[in-house]
Formats: structure tokens, C-alpha cells, sequence
């Protein structure tokens, strides 16, 4: 699975956001103000009208333009209907045009540095979202907003500090200054964004969970406190709804479903999963909840990925040895979402649990154990690990993974049905997020947690929120392009009513009660 | 000669900047975020799309809906291509919500203050523009921004601080307070809105005199140092070029010669005479020279119209007797533009000036006298004048009076030729400005200075300059319609060519030298 793009230098070159104009100059016949002059120049350009420039380039308008012999450089952004020239520099002016893209994760944020005027990254940097510090998740964060003492200011802070001093290190590493970063774009779910921007997020969380905007859009990076170009502007996501944010539409902006032909399915599996399916021609969006398993989140064991996580399993199906991959190859400390998947993939395969997940004690043989009531599966023995402790999954972390597998695919098999579409039909699978990266199709096929597509249909996005930051931090036809997506998905909300129960239900075996929608699991 | 207007009660009803609405409270299945829920249902109502909430709302906005049930009132505005709703105010929040409209005149700056929720006119103040204690004219002001002190800061911040102050008193009279003014509009022409704007008017006044901006839109007051309401916007009045500025757009939104089904004009006289020629479907627009007698300002005895000022003179066809007309009726201080053409039209219908203009010395008496070879003729004897000293004019003064009104004849005619209009069949003849308000057409035409229409055509606007700026103060379609008026505008550069002036010379008799043109002057 290779990260996808679908915004090359073809597109770059044609959408970028910086443009250089050559302008007629006046004369007795053709006297229009020099503001116009620029705008209409840009709009024939552009194809586009309803340009207009920001007032704070009018005191030096008519001096520059003569200076630069009527040709200029323009940086320019959508604001609603209007677009609008933030920044003018001299033709043959080579300072570099900063700009940033953000994905703002509820855990990790991760920044990258490019130049607007060629499309070239120059330097990423990620780090800790702060706000983990005082509450762990979105949930947490909001009722911390609740507690009365200041916290949503307080959880602003954090995050704009951080980013200021982020921000500050990833331009002076690159030899620039934060006064050169002149446009910035921002992808993150609903909670995150409103906690950035200082809005309540109170109802977000509580029935019928609205948020407080579903369109941001393009807001004065000095108003929210952000040290870069103090005439800069921050590009927000929009949202669809609580539960379905603007890193999901950077994702689809970034995988490039909104334009294809045949019909696909996005997905971004995590304590949530959301599912946007369709093609060029209509969108449907899910979000549910797929509970934590699947981020590696319940098993005492378990860990984001990173360094020392179990991230692949397998079982040799003859001498039943446990062949384990750790990111870094250092000494396993736990084991990452994508490693239970392929665990209880090999745990399938080679008969140690059973079609209901249940491990088979005999089977199982000496890693199997039994303590107070709860029986584990060693994983890796303490000698070998590096916490010196056995590292073992327990029957409930097991269940916990089957019932997560089985909401998600449910949640697939719902959404598909709804639109009267199979889920063989799909053309393309793609997985967005860290989790997309590091997940085995071939495992997660075996559990029944993702349908039995040929393995080449499923494509990883990497981090395709930062990834569709990138491109509208790029593009303003990019911009505009993130905000009709979101316009054009329909959300569907999930019933969790009978029939649902039904399909859930039946996903809760490996792979599922009718293996035949499995036949490639069916072989082993 | 009323004055027009074109926007009234219904209108307002309809157009009005001040809106309430009522949303559909949440639910599951309509669950758009509070932002969207209130734009889309102010779209809704006001059948447009485009329509975003001030950032700075937001962070309140859920729990004010909350608290209103769902209902609040709405100021917006027009940004380019979008509607911005910048204030928002519980449904039944009673406070007076004003706007104050600006005529930026050159010598007098006019402010009228209204209740934009009702439209009614709360006040009005003027005062002079104390730019001129600096300079006098357009021209000398922008050349004292070239003198390299900081000039142009020192023009900006002499309107600013005089508005500043002015609105203050202006607000407080009616037991309000700045911070309830929440939106402005301003008329000016070209250079005035320039130098407010701080905009460099160098460009304006040199071939091929190109303006910065024609269209300056929607304006933070608060970079511009107006002290209303922090977050309160302006609206600048666009203009077509040097000479054709926005106290002209707005007379034709007053006037409302843009939805005219028959052709008609539009003429500001002063120093300048600005002419607009059409109807609904098309405009043409020119400017040309007419030279200051016009407003008074060339003779020894000429002033504005004002206390004191000869408005209106009549000569006794039997007795010869000058019948003057003073405005505030004291003793006279000198003669205003108005009192100028009338006494022409006078001596002409008594014959004591030739159809040359030249004085006939047997015919005017002991009013006729001759000093250095400068011929003389008596208004007011020094016994009846407030100067103390005899009011006379010279043949100098007849002789830029003949020229002037030359001038602005030849620009009527060059435009309606231009267009094939016969002047004769101009259905409305609109005069604004002030010296709209004391002209006598009767005595315009008999000099030939205005064609020979019918009386009953000729409007004058009045100040339609500050009637425009409260139209669009009081709606946002009529901010609309001022932009479109503009696009809309042909703007005719006068080629002063051998045809010109073929007409100019024909024009410098009384009534003309083809006196079939004034069949109603013929009586006489």
C-alpha cells in the first residue's frame, strides 16, 4: 500500500496560490484604478471574478505597481464568495513564501512547512498535542471546558503556545523567519477545531450534538493569537458535524474520491470509525462508534504505534512459532492496533481461538494461562521484552477486538446497503490515518473486519488530514474545493435499531456467520 | 422644484439592513451547526446565498441562540461578493441600533445619523471640512501631500478627528453613545474618499489620472480611526475615476435615474460639472471643466450659498428696479452661484448686456462705471451692503460667467449627441448638489446654460450626495445597487477637438447663436 496523491506539479502549476500578473498600463482610454487593474488582470487569469485586495495593500498600491513596472506576485485566499489578494510582492522579488499546514489531532499534531510559490515541502515537525496533559480525549477536554475555571481559554492556550513555538523552530531551522509564514491551513475534528478557535463545544457532545460552525473558513491568524505574518490568514476545515470533521474532509480532498469515476469508500478507523462512500457524483458519510480496540486502546498491552510496538504478527503454521515485527525493531513494550488485528488474524488462522474468537486451550498450548478467572495468551515472554514483564492478551481483550471489528464492518455493510451498493463493488479501499499505514488488509480481511476485496483495491492515505491540509495550503481551487465537499456529502446518521443489531450480530464471528462473503479466508 | 426621492417606507421594509429571524430549533435530523442553522435561514429569507457570520460572533453565538430561543435580529453588510452579518441582538433587545451616512464634501462635510432598524432620521449636523484651513481645493490639498511632511497623514487626520467629533456630539444629543453607531456610509469624490482613506492622491491629478481603487468596499471603521462601535464597518461610495466620484454614484441611486424607464441626466455643477446621461438600460457618464463662476467663485462679490448670499435677482422690466432676493434676508454680504445666473439672465431679459454679454453702458445708468479700464456694474450700493462697499461685477465676471456656462452647455450637448439623444427629449433634468437647490432654472436656461426644457422637468436633488449615502446606509441592496450603478457607467473621456469647441464658441451667446434651440427665451 503506497500513499496516494492526487495533486501533482501539473496541478500546482495551474492552481497554485501564488501568481504573477502582468498588467496593461494605464492610459487616457483605458483608465481604471490601479486596485482594479490588479484584480481584473488576476480574474481574466483566473477565470473567476469577485477578486478583491485587501485594504491594507492600498496605501502602497500605486507606487509599488509603478515601481515593479505594472507586474506583481499575488497571494491569494477564498473568503466565502470573495477572493481575496492578502499579499503583493515585486516580480522579481525571491523571498520565500512561506506557508503551514496543520493536522491538529486530538493526540498528535503535526506540522508542515512549504513554499507557496513552488509547491516544495521544506521541513515537517509533529509533536503532542499539550491539551493531552489535562484531559486525554475529546471527551475529556470538553467536560474540562465545563468545570467553570477559564478551561476552554485554558486549552486554547496550550494549543496555540505550542504551535507558536512549533512553528517558530520548524522556519528558523529552514534559515526563515515566522513574519515569512503568510498562510496557514488547518485540518482536525470538530472538538479540536473548536477548541482552537475559542468556541464553546459544549453541544457538541449532547444530543443533537451541534456545533457551534460547520464552516470556519478564513479567519486572521493575529485574531487567534498565532505568531506568524501579522496580515496572515488560517485556513479552517470545515466540519459535516460533530462527529465528522474536517480532518475527514481533508482526507477525501486528499485521496481524490470526490472525483472518481467508480464508486470508493474512505475510512478512518479509530475509536470512531467514519466512512465517507461514494464517487464524483454523490457522497455519503458515517460516523460510529468501533470502540477503542482497534487503537490498540484496551488490552493492557496495548499502545499507539510507535517505537517498540508490535505492529505485525504471524504464526508459522507449521512449528506454530509467534514471528513478531516491532517498529524500530527494538524490545516490544505493547502492541499497536494494527499488531492485534494480525494477531488475532494468525490467532484465526492457526486454530488457537475458535470462529467465536474464544482461544482454544489446547491449542494454545504453554502460552496459554489462566489466573483469577481471566485467561490470557502470552505474546512475548517477559525475558524477551522489554518491560520484563510476560506480554499477554486476555480473552476480553479479544472480545473487545471482535466486537470493534464487528461494529466497524457493520457500519461498512450499513452504509453500503443504504446506498444499494455491494461492498465487492467498491473500486477502491482507502484507510486513512497513522492506523492506515501500519494496518495488513490481508489480517484485517481475515478477522471480517473490512469486506474481502482483492488487496490491491485497498490504499493506505498515511496522514491524509495533513495531506489535504497540504493541498489547500497549496491551492486556493483546493480550498474551495474542501469546502464543496463538504457541501456535497450527506450524512447518514446511524440507526443503531434492530436490523443494525441483526448485522452486528452476524459480524460478530471470524470472519463472519456466512463465510462466503470471506471466500479468500475460506482457503485457510 | 422638490426635492425626489426613490426610497421609501415600503422599500425599507423590504430592503432593510435589519433583520429578525426564527430558526428551526436543532434535532437529529437537522443538525447543521448554529452558524449555518442562522445564514442559511437569513438566506432563506433574503433569497441570496454567500452570507457568513463575523468571526468574531461565534464564540457567543450557541449561547445567545440558545437563550433567544432561536431568534435574533441581524445587521449585515455587503463584502464584495459576500453578505456578512456583523452584529447580532436578541429579538428583543430594544436598544437603537444607528448608522451614520457622510457627504465628504471638499468644503462641507454633512452627517446625518438614523435608526437603521426603522430608517427613521434621528439628526443631521455639518460643519466645514477643516481640510481647508489647509488648502482650499482638490488640487491644492493633494499637492500639500507632496510636500513630503507627512502631508497626506495630516489631511486623513484632520477629517477623521473632526468626524470623530462631530459623531460624538452628533450621538450623545440623542442620548446615545458612540459604541451604538454600528454602521456608516460615506459619499465623497475621489480625492476626498482618497484622503480619507489615506490613499496616495498623486496618480490623480496626472495624465492618465488613475485613482488607487475604485471600488473600496466595506471597511473595518476601526483602522481607520473612526471611533463607533469597535467592529462596526464603513461603506465607501465607489467611484469611475478622478473625476466622477462616489457623491455622483450616490446621486444616481438617490436620484434613481439607474431604473428611469425614459432617458434622463443627472448634472452636479461646480467647478467642475459632472453629467450622467441614460436610463435603466444604459448610463454615460462624463466630467469636463465648467470653471468656478458657476459656484460663484471667480467675482470680487462672489461666496457659497449661505447667510447673507444674493440668491435670487429680478429686473423690473418696467422700472428697471433690481429685485434682490438675500438668503436669511439681512443685508448682503456678496452673491452666490445662483444669484450670479440669475443677474445674468436679468440684465440679459432688460437689456443691459448684449447677447455677447457685453454690458450696454446707456442701458445700465448710474449701475454702470468704469475704473482702469475695468467696466463695473452695480449690484448693491455700498449704503445697503453689509461689506459697506458697492457689490458690483465686472465684465470680467460676465465674461467667465458666459464661459462657464458655455461649457457646461457643450459637455450637455457633446454627451447627448454622443449617445443620439436629442436634449429636447430628456424626460427628467436632475440638478444635484446644493446649487441645485438655489438654481433658478428659468434663469439658467435663459442664459443657455441648461437646454430649453420644459420647467416641470427640471429636479433638483438636493444634497443627493448625503441621500444616497443614507439610502445605502438604511439597505444593503441599495449598497448593491451603488456597486452596480458603477460597473454599469460608460465614462466618456471629453476630447476638447475641434468639434468641441465649434460648439463651445456657438455656446458663448445668450442663449446661444442658434436661438431656435430657445424657443421660450425667443419671447423675451
Amino acid at each position: 500500500m503506497k500513499p496516494e496523491t492526487n495533486f501533482d506539479d501539473h496541478d500546482f502549476k495551474k492552481n497554485g496560490r501564488v501568481r504573477t500578473v502582468i498588467l496593461n498600463p494605464p492610459s487616457l482610454q483605458d483608465n481604471i484604478a490601479d486596485a482594479e487593474r490588479l484584480t481584473g488582470a488576476l480574474a481574466q487569469q483566473l477565470k473567476t471574478r469577485h477578486i478583491y485586495l485587501d485594504q491594507a495593500l492600498m496605501p502602497t498600491l500605486s507606487r509599488r505597481l509603478r515601481k515593479w513596472d505594472y507586474q506583481a506576485r499575488c497571494l491569494f485566499n477564498i473568503d466565502g464568495a470573495n477572493l481575496r489578494v492578502s499579499h503583493l510582492m515585486g516580480p522579481r522579488d525571491d523571498r520565500i513564501l512561506a506557508g503551514v499546514a496543520v493536522d491538529l489531532g486530538t493526540s498528535r499534531i503535526v506540522l508542515r512547512l512549504v513554499n507557496l510559490a513552488d509547491g516544495q515541502h521544506l521541513a515537517e515537525t509533529s509533536f503532542d498535542n499539550p491539551q493531552i496533559n489535562i484531559a486525554p480525549d475529546v471527551l475529556a477536554r470538553i467536560h474540562f471546558c465545563e468545570t467553570g475555571n477559564d478551561g476552554l481559554s485554558k486549552l486554547r492556550s496550550l494549543v496555540v503556545d505550542a504551535l507558536n513555538s512549533h512553528i517558530k523552530t520548524l522556519v528558523e531551522d529552514q534559515g526563515l523567519s515566522v513574519e515569512d509564514v503568510y498562510f496557514m491551513t488547518m485540518a482536525g475534528n470538530t472538538t479540536m477545531t473548536h477548541l482552537f478557535l475559542g468556541l464553546d463545544p459544549h453541544w457538541l457532545i449532547r444530543e443533537p450534538y451541534i456545533p457551534v460552525v460547520n464552516r470556519p473558513g478564513l479567519i486572521g491568524t493575529r485574531s487567534l493569537g498565532i505568531k506568524i505574518h501579522p496580515r496572515a490568514n488560517i485556513y479552517i476545515f470545515p466540519n459535516i458535524g460533530s462527529y465528522f470533521g474536517g480532518d475527514l474532509i481533508a482526507g477525501i480532498l486528499y485521496s481524490g474520491l470526490y472525483k472518481s469515476e467508480e464508486t470508493a469508500i474512505l475510512v478512518d478507523v479509530g475509536t470512531n470509525a467514519e466512512v465517507v462512500l461514494g464517487n464524483k457524483d454523490w457522497m455519503m458519510a458515517c460516523a460510529g462508534a468501533a470502540g477503542p480496540a482497534l487503537e490498540g486502546g484496551v488490552t493492557k498491552m496495548g499502545m499507539m504505534a510507535g517505537s517498540g510496538a508490535i505492529d505485525r504478527i504471524k504464526i508459522d503454521p507449521v512449528t506454530g512459532e509467534f514471528k513478531i515485527h516491532i517498529i524500530d525493531e527494538i524490545q516490544p513494550v505493547g502492541i499497536c492496533g494494527s499488531g492485534v488485528i494480525d494477531l488475532a488474524a494468525a490467532l484465526f488462522k492457526a486454530g488457537l481461538v475458535d470462529i467465536r474468537g474464544k482461544l482454544i486451550p489446547k491449542h494454545c498450548q504453554d502460552r496459554f494461562s489462566e489466573k483469577n478467572g481471566i485467561q490470557f495468551l502470552q505474546v512475548v515472554p517477559a525475558k524477551d521484552s522489554a518491560t520484563k514483564e510476560d506480554l499477554a492478551i486476555t480473552q476480553a481483550d479479544l472480545d473487545s477486538l471482535i466486537r470493534s471489528k464487528a461494529a466497524m464492518y457493520t457500519i461498512l455493510e450499513t452504509i453500503s446497503t443504504t446506498m444499494g451498493i455491494s461492498l465487492a463493488d467498491l473500486s477502491t479501499f482507502y484507510i486513512a490515518g497513522t492506523f492506515g499505514s501500519f494496518i495488513n488488509p490481508e489480517s484485517a480481511i481475515t478477522i471480517g473486519m473490512i469486506p474481502d476485496l482483492p488487496l490491491e483495491r485497498y490504499h493506505s492515505l498515511g496522514n491524509s488530514s495533513l495531506g489535504g491540509a497540504s493541498m489547500a495550503l497549496l491551492s486556493h481551487t483546493m480550498q474551495a474545493k474542501a469546502e464543496k465537499i463538504r457541501d456535497e456529502i450527506t450524512y447518514l446518521e446511524l440507526n443503531v435499531n434492530q436490523e443494525f443489531m441483526n448485522r452486528f450480530s452476524a459480524a460478530k464471528f471470524l470472519p463472519h456467520t456466512d463465510p462466503g462473503r470471506f471466500p479468500s479466508v475460506k482457503n485457510y
